[in-house]
């Protein structure tokens, strides 16, 4: 494909090995961006990925991936390992315990835009260092919507770099927990308004199977989680939010209140089905008639 | 007043310890049944109250009680020191320590359905000794409509009797780690399921600053918790919640899915004003129109 996407997505692309309560499975196509980028991809949006992969990374999964019609261009190939997590979920299937981490080829990722990506307009900067956000950044065209994932990790260890690329953006999306470390709030609308007078006009607040706030500064959003019948692993389940989010605005007409409210649904939705799962393998079973009777499903539950 | 209330709700009444993250207050008007009692009559609700003070029970705590309208015929008197609690809340001003519960006259509580209630339509049994919420609903005479709550105290001493009185009520109103622990299942949906086979036709899972689901066997409602600017003191909102909740059904002309989720909406933005205040305080400066607001603005935070 050498046409501009809808939107490009960064992040990590990992081998995970996942321990659940009930079910413990290896070697499974983990990291943001497949989730992410798959995920926008059921909003009908034409997707570009950056990442990193090793030596080890099995051709399978790039042909599962593919399968999504996913644009792979930005996805470099390096000599070396690729990168591997493992974590174990706590009782509660919620709180996780990372086991391992092996950076691989992803300690020395240096992302470039493929020059047919460069003028999309909607962009997610998944969550890496950063300062290569803001490097991936710069070599975009003026996008129209820059949405952006952090984590605790840099607020602890890249606390500067990350509010360089806050004030950059269009919106932040971080977990209630990052959103207090980061802005020393406990109130989650004192958080917000931390974050916006940061830079960004949107801040999205996940709370997991709580659901999520999309706070403006004159608007406050709530955002339902659809409650799952079967929980299998929630692992990527907030990379599927932003990227299913992300998605949808691609190929929506405006970016209004009502717009950014059907996009939440739709990710909510997408989330749902991820964690219903191991890896994207309920993402890969699903169809977009599915998904869209889940977020009528959704909207019934909420609807007064 | 010798007139039918609309509804007549038993729980306890205590004078409260209460320490937070900034602010420790004595001497306070807690227990159940003020927070459910005061909500109800914000719905217009003629609301009876049963229970039981003891001699120390402050007269300023009686009138601060009664300017809400409430019926207080039900309320015994009893020689003996009133029922008090002290408890304290973790930074997170969710989860909570019991530092001292004295039961005084509330040990040998025998409630006792005044002439007048006993043919009122609508019921809520607050969270007391399960044999005790099955001795007051049978003094009524086939009341339309009877909600529970209870806690997880009475799953651990009292299963059996808990049982017995969730069989013969239309709704059972527990949190969600009370749920898990009442049913040995961990997915919300799993526990409704199992409540369900109990007996009640409703399942409202309570899930504080998450809001709360309500389950029928065919539909799931998901309302949201308003998202308060400030939390001073949590304690109540579980009851204003249900208090209001039945206030509201106790006045509406049917008990259909619309109606639900109303009074679901109306007790939700009932509850974030609980918190805003120590005690029954906020309460006691809050106007009808006020709530109608809330109500409205919530409804627009959660408009797809």
């Amino acid at each position: 494909m050498t046409k501009r996407p809808d939107v490009w997505m960064v992040g990590s692309i990992g081998i995970d090995d996942v321990e659940t309560r009930d079910v413990s499975r290896t070697n499974l196509l983990g990291g943001s961006l497949p989730f992410a980028t798959i995920a926008a991809s059921f909003a009908g949006a034409k997707v570009g990925a950056v990442g990193v992969v090793g030596s080890d990374f099995p051709k399978t999964f790039e042909k599962r991936w593919n399968k999504f019609g996913i644009d792979l261009e930005g996805v470099q190939h390096k000599a070396g390992p690729n990168f591997r997590w493992a974590g174990k979920y706590d009782g509660n299937m919620i709180d996780r315990t990372t086991i391992r981490t092996e950076l691989g080829v992803f300690a020395d990722f240096m992302p470039l835009l493929p020059e047919s990506y460069r003028s999309a307009p909607y962009v997610l900067l998944g969550n890496i260092q950063p300062d290569l956000q803001l490097h991936v950044l710069k070599q975009a065209k003026r996008p129209k919507f820059v949405a952006l994932d952090s984590m605790n990790l840099w607020i602890d260890i890249a606390l500067p770099s990350l509010k360089k690329i806050i004030a950059e953006v269009d919106l932040l999306t971080v977990n209630d927990g990052e959103a207090r470390q980061l802005t020393g709030k406990w109130n989650l609308r004192d958080c917000a308004t931390e974050i916006l007078k940061m830079g960004p006009k949107y801040v999205l607040l996940k709370k997991g199977e709580h659901g999520a706030l999309l706070f403006t500064k004159k608007e406050v959003f709530i955002v339902p989680a659809y409650p799952v019948k079967t929980l299998k692993d929630p692992t990527g389940a907030g990379d599927t939010y932003a990227g299913a989010f992300m998605g949808y605005l691609s190929k929506a007409r405006s970016l209004n209140s009502r717009t950014m409210r059907k996009a939440l649904f739709f990710a909510s939705a997408m989330a749902s089905f991820c964690v219903e799962g191991f890896s994207i393998e309920s993402l890969e079973k699903l169809s977009k008639a599915a998904v869209a009777t889940r977020v009528r499903e959704l909207e019934k539950m909420t609807k007064v």
